[in-house]
């Protein structure tokens, strides 16, 4: 059995990590969604928050999974028996830092491969960081993240 | 009449900014430079401030106005009845980051246009950010910045 | 008046150039789409062919007009009385050969300006070239050309 | 049971391919190498030569077949019933060209997916044309490909 | 007699920066290392730590020093009486940055020329912060950096 | 004494060449300008006109030679003692092919270094190929090439 790993802060998840998840999750037997545990980056959603509304929005995806790590990401790979990891590409700067991390990765635990995927063209503006400054200053943010995402997006981000 | 909008922080304007003022100056009816109001950014120079060393140094320009926005671009491109904005690339990051700001624009207001016009490649290595750090240390940035710039950095970075 | 010259060899026109004109038409007066006579690429459609098909293609645009030039692109454009050309930009690649085109022609002719003008992330994969491929190998390009030019590179291409 | 084709021009197989072939049989239950037929691009070895050079130079490696194709990719894809293409990435040029083709293969077959694998940094600079050059004159490539195409480049390509 | 300076924060240097400085020595008479003092960056090693590391790690090339220095890297050039800037290249964003840097200091003193060397591929994802965040969350880094370092880091950052 | 080559094509010779050329020689003790021999390229000046006419433009710059070579670089520089290659970079694309290339000599020959050179902004867009085309086409080329082959290219590429 083919075990995936799809890591990343989701702070908070978008309808592009989305069709990531769904895509991998055709692939590999099985998809286990990490969500770090970055203290220092002073997040808008906990982490609990953020593992559950993943689970909400892959609720529709039978063989994927969402867990929590802190710590390096080789180790979480090899607690869970997975040597593939797998991240979403957008762009240039994207792939420069992807392939610093993947090269790392490897030199710490040289059985793990970076598999990336390809974003969908229509959702190459998106990113967790442009999501929130949009919702900071009352924009629509409907049509990049979940539902369930948005609502919170604007009770926390929306004051007074 | 085509209205084109040029925003940008301006803390402080550079001789790059000015010259793709003038160029747009020559090409649409009217320029709106719009300076954005980032207070978490910790500004060198107030909003107030840089408003009105933009006027200054633009005075040559007749068809050139200055105005202030907070929040999002789009809301205050449909109050100045403008769906053209002008961006300089000067180089692959600037590249990116404009392309993704220019995509979620059309997605928050799809009548809205990026235009991106390149910096003479003499300017390509100024920015906001490099001007501020040579003054810091105290060198030379009359050929970077128009003259009150200049002046004013010296007084409010280098300190004792 | 401000006229928009918008060059090309349109060998043959995609949707995304077609997209690019009818964005350029909604900012600038007039709007000439200039197709490059360039015997030694040996072009599928002859110059003709291909100011004849553009205009087919761009009939719904009231202000767009169809030439031809050979030569110097500078040449051109003091010819037309325009200083603005409209660019589409895709990719990091485009984007520096681009650049080094709208230096070299500012070089040769001052106040000309360049402006890109992104493409729509939809049609990010589109090019003439890779058009012709896949009509070579017999597949469908009816989403990505004007029905003109699919039916068109059919018979060109795929001979019997 | 999970099938990845690895296509490619092979012209001829470097040992950066190899790397790429071996990695990717540890993540799949079969990978086909899909060498694809150019009659165009003038090969150094014919395809037959490629095929069985190939053959030869993974025989290591129980899980993977050798295959050739002519036309579009996604044709030879649905006729291996797989849905995962691999592909190694080496630099930003890479990238582009990459996204490109991966773009307009979904297009083409929506179900298709490109998985993209990080070239050994230590292959950084190997591709089949440098090897090429680098025969041609003379030089060493004995550590940049398998021992029989390192021999057979020497008779091809070292005249008189 | 022909001096390069070799300027960083090396926060803390790595086995990247080292073979730099060792190649540098190979092709200029003296070569100095020069400490950046960045107190607004919070560094892990003080600058007399990280001259003092430094020292250590090169004790086996004889021709070069260890100096430190504030504000204005052309300042401290001049005061060395040399015009040579040694930098490692490792990817596009170094690229980029690092030729903003050199177009801005070549304005400040026309003289100086940055000379620009490959990182080898090994080292392609070794950076000061990498090894760093990598030691924070327990990790090895004995064969990234020099192995006083190493231990040192363990001892700075992974508090009980 | 440290010998610096600078190889290339220079078919023909641009003011961006005789830059990088001029401050190589400020640098180190002699430069070896290496003219390559391309019978493939179709050059438009023979590789005996190319190397007259740099001897000619460099006549103001005491430490420098022209020679030529055929074959693999790395075999040059071996006979000429020297280890030290110069190339100047002009933008994203010459980096990747530079840094390719220089991957590859180091691997033929490891004492080998590859120094880059940033190629002055005002020379961004020059190219040998952009000049041909322009010249081809009647455009002026005065500013970017020596007078002498701004001659040359207009009695060889403008025809009848």
């Amino acid at each position: 059995m083919q075990i995936a790993v799809y890591p990343g802060s989701f702070d908070p998840i978008t309808n592009g990590h989305i069709d990531i998840i769904e895509r991998t999750a055709q692939i590999f037997d099985r998809v286990v969604v990490a969500v770090a545990i970055n203290e220092e980056k002073l997040p808008v959603f906990t982490v609990e928050e953020r593992v559950e509304i993943i689970r909400d929005a892959i609720r529709h995806v039978p063989n994927v999974e969402v867990d929590q790590f802190a710590g390096l990401l080789v180790d979480f790979m090899r607690q869970q028996q997975s040597n593939v990891v797998v991240r979403g590409l957008r762009a240039i700067s994207d792939f420069e830092y992807e392939f610093q991390m993947a090269q790392m990765n490897k030199q710490l635990y040289p059985q793990m491969e970076t598999l990336f995927m390809m974003t969908q063209p229509e959702h190459g503006y998106l990113s967790s960081r442009i999501v929130k400054e949009i919702a900071r200053f009352g924009g629509q943010v409907d049509q990049m993240v979940p539902g369930v995402v948005a609502t919170q997006l604007k009770e926390k981000l929306q004051t007074g």
